[in-house]
């Protein structure tokens, strides 16, 4: 079982290594955590704990530290957000893979998964490039779906990266460039191709994207 | 100027307090931070800092630690995801809405903006409740719209928490319930909603969405 607290702080210096260090003095396992600034006088941590004894007393405790704020318990970022579907790529061809992935996520979430579907409309080699590494940084990634007309280049190194060091899942789009190469399926249609990063990481779903040898 | 780098680790107890000790003894600032355990013996550290004098000398430093396995620059997520659109609701409502936005936001994105559009289908008062709280978590978001015919009930203190704690604007559809009057604004088409949402968070467009005093 996983406990999420979020600690609002007066952004101080040394307050993030103080308060961890409380926590990982208590023996319990870190599972996530988020730090962000959100101004010149206050930052939130967000943190998600395993093996958590008594998350009532440990919440007091963090109350007591000189800077604290607030501390309150949240539901873990895994029961909220689920998994996560990552679409990049033009914004027409986007916003028809997004819709073939809600559409099957719903139908999931329905049924006691957590699926979620997350966006970004952008073009250009270099962009593409940086935007797919990145998605190796997202926690709960399962599969992203590439979509547009023409990519390659550097792109395909990225592809590589996320798929070997990370074990993210890739679906391209039916277009020119070297990236269908490195995918790991390849769809034509982009409703469908949403549909399906959906089925390959939904445990209601019975689909192993590994099984498919074929451009769809 | 923000520096971002990745270390990946022996997932080792203390290794997190010990790497963020030595980054602020350096006395750089740090903005964001995320940590999450990928296995038994591997955990990811992403680190965004201000004002790095040598950033190359910081990555060779943490190389130098026992259960560091690599060290490697990044991309700040500000510059790669930019700011965030949240869609939550019933699917095929979420998927019209967000038509609207990674259409408007392509338009922004061309001309140098970063705006990403992320969505969860998801129905039941309490399911939403959770969720909207949960928004508040997530790091650079601006807007969330809430898509669905019949929100209210607790789901309307999730939204005040929102808005007052985490200054995320609320965009409603025009639906039955109590959400309505808890948004910042209410917009009956879904793919309008989504216009504006991308609009009222864009550098790149006038639109005011606190101007607005009528339901759309």
């Amino acid at each position: 079982m996983v406990d999420a607290i979020e600690i609002t702080t007066k952004n101080k210096v040394h307050i993030l290594e103080k308060l961890l260090g409380h926590i990982s003095k208590k023996g319990y396992g870190l599972v996530y955590t988020q730090f962000r600034v959100e101004s010149e006088n206050t930052a939130f941590l967000y943190v998600e704990l395993e093996n958590v004894v008594d998350i009532d007393c440990l919440i007091s405790e963090l109350r007591g530290f000189s800077g604290v704020m607030e501390v309150v318990k949240f539901f873990p970022t895994d029961e909220i957000w689920g998994k996560r579907i990552i679409i990049i790529g033009t914004g027409i061809q986007v916003s028809q893979v997004v819709l073939g992935a809600i559409t099957e996520a719903d139908r999931h979430n329905i049924r006691g998964e957590r699926i979620s579907v997350d966006t970004l409309p952008l073009a250009g080699e270099k962009k593409l490039t940086e935007a797919v590494r990145a998605v190796g940084c997202l926690p709960r990634v399962g599969c992203l779906v590439l979509a547009g007309s023409l990519m390659g280049g550097s792109i395909v190194d990225a592809i590589d990266e996320i798929k070997n060091k990370y074990g993210v899942k890739v679906i391209s789009l039916n277009m020119v460039g070297s990236v269908r190469d490195h995918a790991d399926l390849v769809v034509t249609d982009p409703v469908q191709a949403g549909v399906m990063a959906v089925m390959s990481i939904a445990k209601t779903a019975k689909f192993d994207i590994d099984r498919v040898d074929e451009v769809l």
